[in-house]
């Protein structure tokens, strides 16, 4: 199952953590990183997340045999390009983005027939990134995503998806369009809220010297989100708009049945709609 | 410094801290824990909260040096009326509730010029509630408003607030509509979005098995607050409803500032909001 050389493009909280998952489980010999900014490919190498480094994605893809490519899906498509010039007939290439349908018709577009393209997606994010936030556990328990087209080949379907087996994480096979659709109301939404509820509270009264005294353990919880990336969330948001407008307009019509009990001084109405939500969140496991 | 006799008028998560940190710091003789429910009191007496316990809010005030109402808010004036008409002039008398000015107006209606009533309000809340969750160390660390008329004497305000300080808590003295219409976007319409969004995936489509699969950490984060007490909810909802509208729409419009970054493609402008919400994120310690 061990590939022997592996090409990591983007040496972040993601693809660092695949690198060293593949390490430590001997399924990885040589780790090229790729990362666009010199200081993170040194940061790649101290932390020992890849054993060469280099800027130039084609570079790194020449001769490997799985392609993991960890980048913010604005700039995916071009990478996929990129690899795909240079990558041998049975190269495994795989992405970890947090969207897929338009990585999915990207690749149609760029991919010649002989390379193998399975789109993936961890669910390992958080607010930290960076190779120094790369744990080779990160993917213990954690659902993965895969969205493979319905002629990707069985073989390296297989060995990708035991691949993630072994590194602890729980593989999901799913429509690209569903992944997306549902990720938006479970994902990006909560983000989106996360950060614009960080930019109302951002421009408070200048005249409030003690404001911080007013943001309680909630309001952390509640924008911890936005102190993720924003070149990803940008990206996310670009890519995902549609359904990411319908969540919002899902979450519009919940704000009006939630508004319409408080003008209407309706306790029991209102108490039975927090009754419900509260359900829902004690199902979630913390 | 010590109350002989103090009344905790809900024995659940803050009265119930409150009388524990009394005891640990030898502040109260004897605790009478007040509940609704028989159940809750039973819990309260083997939680160590209270030293006896009664149903009756001014069965519990009479002979209390300090009444501790923790309360929802919209129960606390009829408590506040009952407790008055039994309290000596000089019982201090304090409450609990998220919500500062209806509480103030309520205590101008009902509270006789004897009785001296200092509104307050913890932020120690969490999505735990009821006598099990009582901590002796709750306050410690975490602001502690209180929302004092101007005419409150000097005397009995210092004693509440040595009192408060000695069990860990930071003390800010506040105006009551600044409280409220400060909490109404820092707390309140966090709260608000942790329940709405729930209610959002609550609804999700039952021919979707694996729904929990799309659920990651961040959408945990983002429903904590849905797990708290519906009751309280809904009563601060109510109660603060025009503060928790002005927030909401401050929030609308930093939703379309977003979208129209969004919807014109406009990657440059959504990072740059994206950026401006992290950095205010960064600022708040975690």
């Amino acid at each position: 199952m061990s590939f022997d050389r592996v090409a990591v493009i983007g040496v972040g909280l993601i693809g660092g953590s695949f690198a060293l998952a593949l390490k430590r489980h001997g399924l990885a010999g040589h780790v090229v990183g790729v990362a666009r900014r010199e200081q993170t490919l040194l940061r790649a190498l101290e932390r020992g997340v890849a054993d060469s480094v280099t800027t130039d994605p084609a570079h790194a893809a020449e001769g490997a045999d799985l392609v993991y490519i960890a980048a913010p899906v604005g700039a995916t498509a071009a990478i996929l390009q990129a690899v795909a010039s240079v990558a041998r007939p049975d190269t495994i290439i795989t992405d970890a983005g947090s969207t897929k349908a338009a990585v999915v018709a990207a690749a149609r577009e760029h991919i010649g027939a002989g390379s193998i393209f399975i789109p993936g997606h961890p669910m390992a994010g958080s607010e930290q990134s960076g190779p120094v936030a790369a744990r080779a556990d990160l993917f213990e328990g954690k659902v993965y995503f895969l969205t493979p087209a319905t002629d990707t080949p069985e073989a390296p379907l297989e060995r990708l998806r035991d691949t993630l087996l072994t590194i602890g994480a729980r593989v999901v096979i799913c429509e690209p369009e569903r992944h997306d659709r549902l990720l938006a109301a479970t994902s990006h939404l909560p983000h989106f809220l996360a950060s614009v509820l960080a930019s109302v509270l951002a421009e408070r009264d200048p005249a409030e010297p003690d404001f911080f005294a007013f943001c309680g353990s909630g309001v952390r919880d509640m924008t911890r989100l936005a102190k993720g990336p924003p070149e990803v969330w940008r990206d996310i948001f670009l890519d995902n708009r549609d359904h990411l407008r319908a969540a919002l307009a899902r979450l519009n019509d919940h704000v009006e049945r939630y508004l319409a009990a408080i003008e209407a001084g309706d306790g029991e109405a209102l108490e039975a709609l927090l009754d419900d939500a509260r359900e829902f969140r004690k199902g979630l496991d913390d």
